[in-house]
């Protein structure tokens, strides 16, 4: 709509294991009132399409029929080069975290596509699907009556969003966006075979809370592809293997 | 709550002529959610109280059993200095039209008490409810698809009014700062090591560039102490040395 809309494209929204469908076509027409149309459904609860989805979209039809299903929170964002992680209330993570108003200014300031997770309506998301976004985004909320529904959520983010879209001032410095998501998964993928081979991960009931460490520090730094293809080549490299450099 | 909000109160909302109890419901949901509990209902087509409102609340009670009845938006509002009505599209009044986000930095910079007037769900506020109003309030909206429900356009307008409340002050995570620098570089020393003993740095004549490379990656991410010696052990390992975790 905008030169701004078609050089960074506006966010992917994220159900992550949505549970009703109700609550998909609600997110759908929260979306569509603020012109965001990519809608992506990790693992939904009972299945998809689901047929309670469309009544409750009010007319936001087109975004349900172009909604896209993935298995897993990784697959859903491979494209995406930043990812936001909403939670309701702070956890014990390492990560930046800002409010929809300051999330919605990065989005339309950064280079490379973003998606915005969202979790499960009454559980949220869980440690290992925040621990794939670099940024978690929280509204500030009533601390004694925070009761945030998936569509609310939804919808103020894509408001906040929808406020810079007429704006359309284009980044000043030109930064490589950081790889899309899939490309730093291989390279993590890699270092965890090589620190397999090396017994690194031990004792066996830390595992999950050292990759996830990892995961973390490599998430934090946005590399770009190219960093990310040095760095595989470091890492082939450390394995005796002839490194893929180009 | 704040000397902003002793002196001038929190806005009231007045739902006009409202038509579903669970819509009152969860209007009252989505304004304690941002901190308001005055809820005014003008004329509720099925009377008050009504017995689908409280579970649709999902706890927001107070507001409930604290909501007045009126018969007239006169009556409503008589003790209110400014009146804003919420509309979806602009109309032929000449009245100045605000955003959330405009009406919201008025409200706490005037004096008086403010209310805020929702239309029914269907129809929308009418003229002689409008002309009491002031101020118009209208969300921008998709212009192919404006499809806000009475909840939605309370929550937007409760949000924008909290941003300017300390209560609802952004969450803050304090993030480690970056590892002093002799840490960093101790371990890129280390990996350099590595890389050395791996006949990475080929040719010669690339060397310095592809060190100065690797120190740029390695700085950009800014990691912590405890990240660095994380990443040492994660070299150490690789390096078949045991691990010097701690």
């Amino acid at each position: 709509m905008t030169e701004t809309a078609a050089t960074i494209p506006p966010p992917a929204i994220v159900l992550v294991r949505p549970q009703l469908g109700e609550n998909i076509g609600k997110a759908a027409r929260a979306m569509l009132n603020f012109g965001l149309t990519d809608l992506r459904l990790v693992a939904p609860r009972d299945g998809w399409p689901n047929p309670a989805a469309g009544p409750a979209a009010s007319g936001a039809d087109v975004v349900l029929e172009r909604a896209r299903v993935f298995d897993t929170v990784a697959d859903a964002v491979a494209d995406c080069a930043h990812i936001y992680a909403t939670t309701v209330r702070k956890r014990g993570v390492t990560k930046p975290v800002v409010t929809p108003e300051v999330a919605a200014r990065q989005i339309h300031a950064e280079p490379g596509g973003s998606a915005i997770l969202f979790g499960p309506e009454r559980s949220g998301l869980e440690t290992d699907d925040v621990a794939v976004a670099r940024t978690i985004v929280t509204v500030p909320i009533n601390a004694e009556f925070g009761s945030l529904n998936l569509a609310q959520a939804v919808i103020l983010v894509a408001y906040e969003w929808s406020k810079h879209v007429a704006l359309a001032s284009p980044p000043e410095v030109e930064l490589d966006p950081p790889a899309p998501q899939g490309e730093l998964d291989g390279m993590i993928a890699q270092l965890d075979d090589m620190l397999e081979a090396a017994n690194f991960f031990f004792p066996p009931a830390r595992v999950p809370a050292t990759k996830r460490t990892l995961r973390t520090l490599l998430t934090k730094p946005g590399w770009t592809s190219q960093e990310v293809r040095t760095l595989r080549g470091v890492l082939s490299a450390l394995a005796g293997k002839k490194s893929p450099r180009g």
